[in-house]
């Protein structure tokens, strides 16, 4: 990626590297017409992310429309990469329930989150970013 | 907030207070009846949002359905914050663009965006979280 193109567009291989190094992203749903978003824990269960929720509109939202989106991204000074995928929630029964025990699906809060949502990605797509924000090098008292 | 509740509400000012501070979020839209999430870059003009886009998806997605949500975060090793907001979308006319001129609304990539678009919540919430990471704390050799 030249400094000329500052959008790059990363590989279906350098999205999922960076959806399996992480574990906290925003998940987009519907319900009852309108769209939703939440901050979410996951982890990625072979090609799928699992995530766990209480009953509740996430788990209403995907059960009446799985149509879902979900985003994680990150950045320093200098670089920005984003990963979006779009996909399809299904709320895992009991005899799934267990994928969520193989992989590292660690609630950041220790609430009570029983049931388990997978999202099966129908369209995956990663950008990277040269960030310009020249007020961040901006010297006061040059 | 205490160990014993990791979730605290935020005030409708706290809430503002951090939107303000920030400049990068998630927006959550519909696209023929997909629900659509994409980073962008915003700026609060005082109750409203603004961000700007070329002509593309988002700008069709609010176009024909103006129901967005919006979620910036942000977090540390022990704590979390995030605020979600529902609103309505509309996408400014030439005699309202200067309102893009007069807040911070600056870009981190510097690609041609001509449109600007307002969000106008109707909803706010925000959350904060003590976090519970062991696993962060683990200290090899102990």
């Amino acid at each position: 990626m030249s400094e000329d193109e500052p959008i790059g567009v990363m590989t279906t291989d350098e999205c999922w590297d960076m959806l399996r190094a992480n574990e906290f992203g925003r998940l987009a749903f519907h319900l009852a017409g309108e769209v939703h978003l939440t901050p979410i824990n996951y982890a990625v269960d072979h090609d799928t992310l699992l995530f766990r929720t209480a009953e509740g509109s996430k788990l209403l939202g995907v059960e009446m429309n799985p149509d879902v989106a979900f985003e994680i991204d990150e950045f320093d000074e200098h670089h920005a990469r984003s990963v979006v995928l779009r996909g399809v929630a299904r709320h895992l029964g009991e005899d799934e329930e267990h994928r969520a025990e193989n992989v590292p699906l660690r609630p950041w809060v220790p609430t009570l989150k029983y049931d388990v949502v997978e999202i099966r990605p129908t369209e995956i797509s990663g950008r990277q970013f040269e960030l310009s924000r020249p007020w961040l090098h901006i010297i006061p008292g040059r």
